[in-house]
């Protein structure tokens, strides 16, 4: 046998550590469908020429190749149209989806997509070559109502509300108040301002007002009403008359106001507590043609954006159709490795398993299968000791898992018995009327506070 | 935009297709947690020199290439060992998991894993080049108990029941007892047999008598009683008078026929009249150790075994130990490509949804949003409409997607009411305590005979 090593930037989770990892998909799965949104998965190949319309992360790209191919000397650079490459987000696949199968879709398309990725990125930075997002979007048919920015938003707060995520924040901004604020100041060059505010949490505010005066052509004025913007942050609708206060003015200004005071509204109303007016957030907007949503975990600053997202105008277009859309998505592997390994999340017990059903004696196999078929047929998850070693040997098999009860069949005429093996409680039972307590009928998956 | 087309050996699933996935992967996992099966998912890839151990299959392997590293002229032939492929199946990456994790893992290790595979055929065989697998398999450290055998097979037996399948029977066969009756009629080269009756569905008895007499060195009355054998078919343990009939005696014989008997009746106990042994089932003999299995369905022999597997006395091995293993596998994808093609099962809509709650004027939309709410917190899954067009736009908006229902917030102090779209009944209605039909709540997929 070859060595067998582990490869860094691909995680590999234990049973116990699958289980929350895949609560976790269960949870955003069971929200989404919540609010009426459709599952799809999408092949994990696209055409190579397709996933470099994007430039930028041209060398992150897995290129596939038939070993056969190969061999044969059979060079896939020569017909790059025909080579194929891993995708690396969901979002150029959805694109190519909609395309495809613009014909049998009902829009808008409420979809929801869980899938692994890779990235050929170096798993030294802490980042995988291979993991989970989870995305949300609705995408129209050449329209889009801008209520749904605030829509996807509050779905997403009901997913992260719902994990064993710690205090979380979605800092939300919009395009039309950034531009329209910088506009009003009589600042041409938009973009440049939003470069520039964009690199705040990295350089800081002195560096950012050099950058606002020498890359942006701002007055000292500017740039200091510029930072101000930038440093708002409210809860509430108030965000509104701090814009006004430092000179925002005019109708797109009043715009971007309405439209992100709707979002803290309608996510307010959803999930108390969550969603942030965070003028600062700049990132994308340049991607991005309405709100903007970046969120953060209190403590965990260091995991940066676990969920990003906002409004494009044209996630994909033909000569017949434009679809604009709007999505959110989450590096969902990254927030449960985080989970996991500050110890934010443990699953309750280490297998599906609530009752090892014991056996005395290899001859009586079949009353151990009746008992725990009698179990099953009520949804009570078991399973048979694999072999009819001594009780004692059979109790540390369900320890060993945390199998909460072992099933003790009766012989003779006897009545059968259950154990709780962590009270050690010993009492008659029915398998065909027995019930566990609740919190022990299935695994739960329990937050640090919980635990 | 680049040219759009499905490629080939890359199925993808509309939304109301998926929901049909869906639903085969959830009961998979939902019967082989009830059984105390952990979900496990390994890393989509492995070194090439893993993946090339089973030389067979060398030229369907996809191998990977960061582009970065083709465009540097780096040639991943040089160092094979650091070379990452897909893998093609669950097998080889859960043996190295197996390997990697021993001291983590508790033994016998019962888990199940769904993940998609890769392999380089040629699609036009109407095989897939990208598709889900569905393996469950129990693992022991040095030494498994031979009842397993039986075990893994009801837990396959009751998915299988589980799903819209058409009648399907699992068809078994042991090593020892096909090994065991040609040993008693004094055929020494087995495996010569074994190969030769493996051929039977392909070029028929006559065929087959031939290569006994030549390659298998039978004679005619060996080849007789070879392929008398092999014609056993029968629900019930009565194979073994018909083996012994045959001249099949011998401690091997009988050794086989007390397997083979045990996993029947388990199997039988479990899910009655779906279990068969047939003594044909030669395939993969040579790879495994014990029973074999081999799963058709009624009417669609064409599909081949859609679930296979059995006993295999080293799935791994190091200097210290050795992993024997029983487990079987459903080609999934496969599976669901012909339940859909075949319209054997169909979802009870194409979305989530059950409630379209409607929208009667933009200005009136939170008071649908709080409506939605209401549902949702009792787990009904609902959409608000996206626009506040016409109730006859709405309502086909809800019928075109199959959503059941559709509800009119009330307005200044009437009450709400709901209609269902299919009889057209309306009726006031509280969103905090209505309950749609139990059969409306959830999208339910329905088999053939249920439509």
């Amino acid at each position: 046998m070859a060595k067998i090593a582990a490869l860094s930037g691909f995680p590999e989770w234990l049973p116990a550590e699958r289980l929350v990892e895949q609560h976790v998909i269960d949870v955003f799965r069971e929200v989404a469908e919540l609010h009426g949104f459709s599952g799809i998965e999408t092949r994990a190949v696209e055409p190579l020429e397709q996933l470099l319309r994007k430039g930028e992360i041209d060398k992150e790209v897995y290129v596939l190749r038939r070993l056969h191919a190969e061999e044969d000397g059979d060079d896939a650079r020569e017909d790059r149209s025909r080579t194929l490459g891993l995708h690396f987000d969901l979002t150029v696949p959805l694109a190519r989806y909609v395309l495809e199968h613009q014909n049998d879709l009902a829009f808008p398309l409420r979809r929801f997509q869980i899938q692994k990725v890779w990235r050929g990125e170096r798993p030294q930075d802490g980042r995988f070559r291979e993991f989970y997002q989870a995305d949300l979007d609705v995408i129209g048919q050449d329209t889009l109502p801008g209520h749904i920015e605030a829509e996807v938003a509050v779905v997403m707060a009901e997913i992260l509300d719902r994990l064993p995520v710690p205090a979380f924040t979605i800092h939300a901004n919009t395009r039309r108040l950034s531009e329209g604020f910088f506009r009003a100041l009589g600042l041409e060059d938009q973009a440049a301002v939003l470069r520039s505010l964009d690199k705040l949490p990295k350089i800081g505010e002195e560096a950012v007002r050099e950058l606002l005066l020498t890359e942006a052509g701002a007055t000292e004025e500017q740039a200091r009403a510029c930072l101000a913007f930038a440093a708002i942050r409210t809860r509430d609708a108030s965000f509104a008359e701090q814009v006004r206060a430092l000179g925002g003015t005019g109708e797109m200004v009043e715009q971007g106001i309405a439209e992100l005071t709707a979002v803290l509204e309608r996510v307010e109303a959803a999930v108390p507590g969550v969603i942030m007016a965070d003028l600062s957030i700049a990132r994308g907007l340049d991607y991005y043609t309405g709100t903007v949503f970046e969120t953060f975990v209190t403590g965990h600053e260091s995991l940066g954006s676990i969920c990003s997202g906002g409004r494009y105008d044209a996630l994909a277009s033909d000569n017949r159709h434009t679809y604009p859309g709007v999505g959110l998505s989450i590096g969902l592997s990254r927030l449960v490795s985080r989970l996991l390994s500050a110890g934010l999340a443990t699953a309750s017990r280490a297998v599906p398993t609530c009752v090892l059903v014991s056996v005395g004696d290899e001859s009586l196999r079949e009353l151990s299968d009746a008992a725990a078929r009698s179990l099953r047929r009520r949804g009570i998850a078991c399973e048979v000791a694999p072999t009819a070693a001594k009780f004692g040997k059979q109790i540390r098999y369900a320890d060993r898992r945390g199998i909460p009860f072992i099933w003790f069949p009766g012989t003779d005429g006897a009545a059968d018995e259950v154990k709780d093996i962590r009270t050690g409680e010993q009492v008659a039972a029915d398998a065909g009327s027995w019930e566990p307590p609740a919190e022990d009928r299935a695994v739960r998956v329990l937050g640090a506070a919980q635990e």
